[in-house]
């Protein structure tokens, strides 16, 4: 992987743990602690600190920041884990099972807070347009959770309605690391407008919706047994005709008891329908639009190689 | 009443009601519109508006501020409540009894980011004072929360911790409001200090506690059946000795089914220890001690005479 990149990665891992971060009342403060050891790939850190540098920031101003959005991160997977009632995250008890979802409700909210001061240690010439990117970024992340939750309800989710909840849920805040990374650095609005709206492009979770074939396989099996709302799916409901169409409503409202079955028909459906290829066109023209984001700004390819090593790792692909 | 608190109320109510809330997804931003439309008396707000106005700041560029501060009161009471499990506020249903508690997780959060987009809006040159105060203050308040949370299943809770977490959970946000209006016009870090020091005797929720000879009597009953930790069971446990001390703790590890005798017995406890008149001693040394920081300030009498009403108003004495 990009040294530049494992480089970031570490200092921000260590950044993270020397934040100051108070230890009384105890049952506040040690789910944050918590939260913050799981580990994860510091993605949005990376990201505010590969833009910074792109436009020759100095790295030290942007860590705050970084550290800013990696926290508002995981008080975002601290509140959604209670509302999804998931068992484990990273492997470890989510905070609502080790403690109880009254803690996790607040330690959530007291890491919120502690994100928006990170934020605030920007140098003072880019911190309005640090907060209120990151603000106008926060309110899209519950917008996209509260759509999400909304689908898991809906008759109907359109295709255009699920990609503008993944938007909201996750591309924004990759777009507003980099744009914050910029601003930090003194880039002009535009520049980071255009990296803000790179962010769709380098989203990973929807890349774990219907990226590379193990894990397509893998997912299928548990998401078509709950009907889960993922793009195949949508796709799949989206593009069937007549018989295939029969056989799929036959699928989906089937309350029988051979769960084995159902996976291999609605395997067989999605493969007929060519569900996979078409996620896969999909990615590449995300991928390639991307790039055309980055090309756009007047930066030489040596600015923005770890930008696009970073782009190329998300794809899962050479770089 | 003084006719400026009112007039100030109403214009904070007008601004409350054409604020800009998105109206989509609507289950994220309904919540919100009907948490602020349960009213209440605007009291932080007001706090904001008077100190500014004592330091003859413009009234326009505080209500954004004054906005932002009732919608953070509001995102806290709305948390609480699920903690709380009360099904209650303002007489209402609270969110997650109307809703559910996922919703009312999420549109919180969402009046949080809220709260800190309006905050963002104040002059620019004391934006950084007025953010650093406010999120200083939002991390104080979990942290009362949290207190609040802890002492339920504690087993001894001492009097000088119960002040603490009151001062933490209510009273540094009142404080907050003043410091808050107050840097908005312009005033000198100490002003705004003396005017956050103010917070721990303006505040309402203390009084409720051990309030008018009304409250008093009506508190009791429910309060002293579930051992709640107030501010006069803390004093009664404290001050009592030899016989009383064996009778209190006789009723406080009662179980029977007598809850009448228990009320009539502890109350009889609580006037042989002249509990009610310790309370009213504390009252006043804390009014007193508000009014001496308010004539630190380098202002003249009218100027500050609409903040005296309103501590008057508050204490429930003749102003």
């Amino acid at each position: 992987m990009d040294p530049v990149i494992v480089g970031l990665q570490d200092r921000i891992e260590e950044y993270l743990k020397q934040l100051d971060i108070p230890v009384q009342p105890l049952s506040l403060y040690e789910p944050v602690r918590y939260m913050l050891s799981l580990g994860g790939k510091r993605m949005r850190p990376v990201l505010v600190l590969l833009a910074n540098k792109m436009f020759d920031g100095k790295t030290e101003t942007a860590f705050p920041a970084a550290a800013g959005i990696e926290v508002f991160h995981n008080f975002t997977l601290l509140h959604d884990d209670i509302m999804d009632n998931a068992p484990l995250r990273r492997g470890k008890p989510t905070v609502h099972e080790k403690w109880n979802a009254d803690i996790a409700i607040l330690s959530g909210d007291a890491m919120f807070v502690k994100s928006c001061q990170l934020m605030m240690q920007s140098p003072i010439s880019a911190m309005p347009a640090v907060m209120n990117l990151f603000l106008k970024t926060a309110l899209e992340v519950c917008e996209g959770q509260q759509m999400d939750m909304d689908f898991e309800k809906a008759e109907n989710v359109s295709i255009e309605n699920y990609l503008e909840m993944i938007r909201l849920k996750t591309a924004v805040l990759l777009g507003a690391g980099l744009g914050i990374g910029a601003a930090i650095a003194g880039a002009a609005p535009s520049e980071v407008n255009h990296l803000y709206d790179l962010a769709f492009q380098l989203q990973d979770d929807i890349l774990d919706v219907y990226g590379d074939a193990a894990k397509f396989g893998k997912q299928v099996g548990g998401d078509i047994l709950s009907n889960k709302k993922t793009f195949l799916l949508l796709t799949a409901i989206n593009m069937a005709k007549g018989d295939v169409q029969a056989d799929q409503k036959y699928w989906l409202d089937y309350s029988g008891s051979d769960t084995k079955e159902k996976v291999k028909s609605m395997t067989a459906i999605y493969d007929k329908l060519n569900v996979r290829d078409v996620a896969e066109i999909k990615m590449d023209q995300l991928y390639m639009d991307a790039l055309a984001h980055l090309d756009a700004l007047p930066l030489t390819i040596n600015q923005t190689r770890s930008l696009r090593d970073l782009a190329a790792m998300l794809m899962e692909r050479e770089s």
